[in-house]
């Protein structure tokens, strides 16, 4: 037993033909001789209307038991629709009920229900309008990013998640351990990680660029897309505690070429969302974000607007004058000052480069000037900054310089250092948080209804 | 700055182009008046030939600065070329040293080194021969996975890596923590994990199948691709603590559907390295496994074969008697039994099923004889299993049972119950461990050698 055709397709087929069909019923309506069934099978925003002949049915009590989530067969022959909101239908001539979905229990009853309710029950959340619209999306999206890549022949590098090396900073890592926590062997009074699985600390991962830079220094165009972890304790709509990154690095590419993948990256994977998921778009568009679609279609048209870190400051302090955060050359840009740049200076996507050293990593390209590095972050109107990226510092004694300044053990870089010391290339990549992505394609607020199963401050169920 | 050409296009570009090209120096040869470089950027397992002039090179001394592992920009004109190994070279009239590779210290030089020394060094090794093989077959893959159930329309679900859920039985689960292990906070003499994270004890996932079932009671075909993690302190050639599994899970999929799904994606992902990593996959033959092109393709050309469990053991106790592990109705298939059945009673892939309850995890629909599970194990030669599999106990009351019979706390499982509360389906799925299969690809001997950077006991270095 499998089944042959999915909704989505049968929705598009002619009427006439003969049809087996399995799903979920979303809604029931009976009128005086005939029961109409939504069904879904999660294939497409559009239920299939099945028409079942009460007359007909009356021999079986099938059609009493089936109720709002339960699971049925239905085989019949399509026919065209009188409905406004659908062309064919399913004309039932056999109903089998596979699993009820008893009405006084089950909880996805037809009115709405708020998404704090929904988190509760996340593994019966799928089943409605919203987050099966979601998780098309989510899908579309990472099918879009790989194949971008792969058609331009990157290489998807698996890296490392649990790791004993400390490149990334500690600070906000989870720590992964076998040790038996109610007795933590000690020696010498400090923890005997000897003992331990890896025989080291080891932690969660916040990043795979460093080892995308390995891969990109062998393959030239590689890319990542895994999950990535910060231990941070922010409760807010925009963090997860794990989360999917997506990570491009291209070896013999500079910030110019880095700004223009990115460009053409972010556009294709959006025309992907509009063109392939277009039913789930109309259904944020109405009843989420009025004018995502717009919104999205003018990014994916307008040539994104570069401007210098220095440029951007000035634009700020002759723009506007009531920031919350006051703008000084030297200071991060907020999220009210990377919008005003997208939304009021640039009126479209921009293109932020050339950053003071000291407010970003200390891998990214030192500038001629000693004073900027050759980073890059792309604002988008509604979100601010949607990529971040750099070209990397490729020089050995200028990054070797960089690690001491910015206080770093030059002894864990050995690896990193290595590729500067062996065949070392000019080389760039860009850093995409794939739920927030998610969050900007579909207007969803909280980061929680973006991912199946989110994990913030005190909460990892299911 | 961006590269336009790959290697791999320009293999296969007219003579009389111009180009210009970036790569990595693989070797370096010198007759009077020419010298031969090697190139590669990683895009396919041939390397372009360059050709440099030496008399009119005289003039830089780059030449001579010019080692293994060097990278190179070089502009020329492309031409038929007249040795054995390539079509077509590169006749250089630019050539730029970019990163120099010291002769002296940089690790990888002409001559073979082992596998061992490799992985101490896993920031090089993509640059050798093999490790580029295994990389480009290992994105093959998992481009030809995602591209194989995109294309019948599977939802691809991200399942959570983290869990405070005790579902996946604790046995051999790294704990994820943020407390302080130099003093482990106490309530009553017990952890107090109320101070951790996410306020319980959490872990690293072993599996995403459980909620990959409640994506597939939404979306009816689903499939994961993500990282697994299993403590386990197994020092062996197949074991990694960190690996990459894929689980499709299909509603209205019975086990025959299972099998047949199975069978198709296995010689659908086989096929598609075989067409497109042919260089690879040549090398792997004639150095790492001698006849595995043969071996892959007898499997992609042969009907798998079914056999119950049951007539399993019958076939393994007629055939055979010297087994190290004896084989009685009820005891678990070892290697070497495997291996047997596929290799010896079936001459080629099958599909044993309907294996003992007690060997089999709780969650495998219960048969009617009561004894046996809907289980399907996919066997191919050389290997034994590759695919583990089952349709799912879809009845709320078998399933209650089950999980009370295995000792399991049925409260741990409220919303995997709810599957079969709510619209529950038959529903089937299997798994695939992706280093195991890459090994099988290959013929790579050691797991740690198909992953970029391996995490075994002991080491989770880079």
């Amino acid at each position: 037993m499998r089944r042959t055709h999915r909704i989505v397709t049968i929705l598009s087929m002619a009427p006439g033909e003969r049809v087996t069909v399995y799903g979920w019923v979303r809604t029931k309506r009976d009128s005086k001789n005939v029961c109409f069934l939504e069904l879904s099978d999660g294939s497409s925003f559009r239920n299939l209307q099945v028409i079942v002949d009460k007359a007909e049915e009356e021999k079986s009590p099938v059609i009493d038991s089936i109720t709002t989530g339960a699971s049925v067969e239905v085989t019949g022959t399509l026919a065209a629709s009188p409905g406004k909101n659908q062309s064919i239908e399913l004309q039932a001539d056999s109903l089998k009920l596979i699993g009820e979905a008893p009405a006084e229990s089950y909880p996805l009853q037809k009115k709405r229900h708020s998404f704090e309710f929904l988190r509760e029950i996340a593994h019966l959340r799928p089943r409605t309008n919203t987050f099966g619209a979601v998780t098309r999306v989510r899908n579309q999206l990472s099918w879009a990013v790989h194949r971008f890549f792969q058609e331009q022949g990157f290489i998807y590098v698996h890296t490392p998640l649990i790791s004993t090396s400390d490149c990334e900073g500690a600070g906000e890592m989870f720590q992964v351990t076998t040790l038996p926590l109610e007795k933590v062997p000690l020696k010498e009074g400090k923890i005997d990680y000897s003992q331990d699985f890896f025989g080291k600390r080891a932690s969660l991962t916040v990043s795979g660029q460093l080892e995308a830079e390995i891969y990109a220094s062998a393959f030239s165009d590689v890319y990542t897309f895994g999950p990535t972890f910060r231990a941070e304790n922010s409760n807010t709509t925009r963090h997860l505690a794990e989360f999917w990154m997506i990570e491009p690095e291209m070896a013999f590419c500079d910030l110019a070429g880095n700004m223009e993948l990115a460009e053409a990256f972010l556009k294709n994977i959006l025309s992907s969302v509009l063109e392939h998921c277009s039913e789930d778009m109309k259904f944020f568009n109405q009843w989420v974000e009025k004018g995502i679609i717009d919104s999205l279609e003018k990014v994916i048209d307008t040539p994104f607007t570069h401007m210098s870190y220095t440029e951007a400051v000035q634009a700020l302090k002759t723009g506007k004058t009531n920031f919350e955060f006051p703008v000084e050359w030297g200071s991060d840009l907020q999220s009210e000052h990377e919008r005003f740049l997208t939304e009021t200076v640039c009126k479209g996507p921009v293109i932020v480069t050339d950053y003071p050293k000291e407010i970003k990593a200390f891998y990214m390209k030192l500038n001629d000037d000693g004073k900027s590095v050759a980073a890059m972050d792309v604002l988008v109107p509604r979100l601010g900054e949607i990529i971040g990226g750099s070209e990397r510092e490729s020089r050995l004694s200028v990054l070797e310089q960089r690690i001491h300044d910015t206080g770093l053990n030059p002894e864990e870089y050995w690896w990193y250092l290595d590729l500067r010391r062996f065949g070392t290339v000019p080389h760039s990549g860009f850093g995409l948080g794939f739920e927030r992505l998610i969050q900007y394609v579909t207007g969803m607020q909280n980061i929680r209804d973006v991912i199946p199963f989110p994990r913030t401050v005190g909460n990892a169920a299911f």
